[in-house]
């Protein structure tokens, strides 16, 4: 597979919550991370979802924002991944933010160049990917 | 919390609509706007949202769609905040919307240059951002 | 009307699951493509949504993910159209794809710079159009 989504995670199904139209995946990812999808119910069926199969977690770089101070808020958003910033590209409009999280794996972020530059976000910096569970895609080896 | 989610209002909770997966989350903002959310019934539980709490909404600006002339048409999506055109910066293929709204709010949207051009946007001219309730983060001071 | 989303599809609904929160709407457009949508069960209702209605389907081209290479691998994203890459147009760290449809449709992505090097983009190359359903939005006219 090659596709334009930045982030993608291998793992295992470790939680499975299914509704009429929508459900929740909960993976474990190979290097420790966990990481909370919603998906529809048809998806389910037709990927033969179960707690233990293996998958790949798919996040597109723009659906993730980047926090830098998460003191003093709780969000609906289910997956924080707190790392450290490796790498920052800005442009003149947008910017890519790469973080690195302690279990080995990164996480890209397309943001806006303001948000860098009010958030003081800098190479080797604390930085916490923040996404949200519709933003996630699940595939599974065919 | 810093964030770079562009787009931060402070409201409280009108209406909360819960299912087996997801949960419907309406807020009044302090500037008098109403938005829609839909987040995990996960997140309803652990946030511990009710009618009349004191919640943040955060939207991604590359979630929200700028919209000049609504007519003839009825979108699904729940939020269609109309407002006037504060900024507009231009990158070469990027580019970022500031939209003031009467109460009082601004919404920021990153949306692709050749939309500027093709739909008009000028400083001081009318514009409607639309965004999709799925687009909605709420988060709670702990 | 006038919208900044670059994706604008016109067809009929084809299927409807309706949730307590959320429903699916499945459409096909003129062009002959199916497409599966995720909104709140309260827009079924506001816009009077039934299967044989006339629709309009739009998609930001920020949520659209560009894959070349779809081997190995079935994804959870519920709209997935191949065609041919009309048009890459590059920024310093976005990028904007056109992918021409068989059925004659246009699909525009943004994506990042990098992942358009990286997958090896070229116009004239084929590319798959990945949508999750939760992108889509929905509107009839009024």
């Amino acid at each position: 597979m090659k596709i334009s989504a930045r982030n993608i995670f291998e793992g295992n199904i470790s939680a499975l919550t299914s509704g009429p139209v929508s459900a929740e995946v909960e993976i474990i990812t190979a290097g420790g991370d966990k990481l909370v999808g919603t998906i529809t119910q048809g998806s389910v069926a037709s990927l033969g979802l179960a707690v233990g199969k293996p998958v790949v977690a798919l996040i597109k770089a723009s659906n993730v924002m980047v926090m830098t101070d998460g003191s003093g808020v709780k969000l609906s958003a289910r997956n924080c991944l707190a790392g450290t910033v490796k790498k920052l590209l800005q442009g003149p409009v947008s910017a890519e933010v790469i973080i690195a999280l302690p279990g080995g794996a990164e996480v890209f972020a397309s943001i806006t160049r303001d948000a860098t530059n009010e958030l003081g976000i800098k190479e080797g910096g604390p930085a916490t990917a923040v996404i949200k569970a519709s933003s996630v895609i699940i595939g599974v080896k065919s």
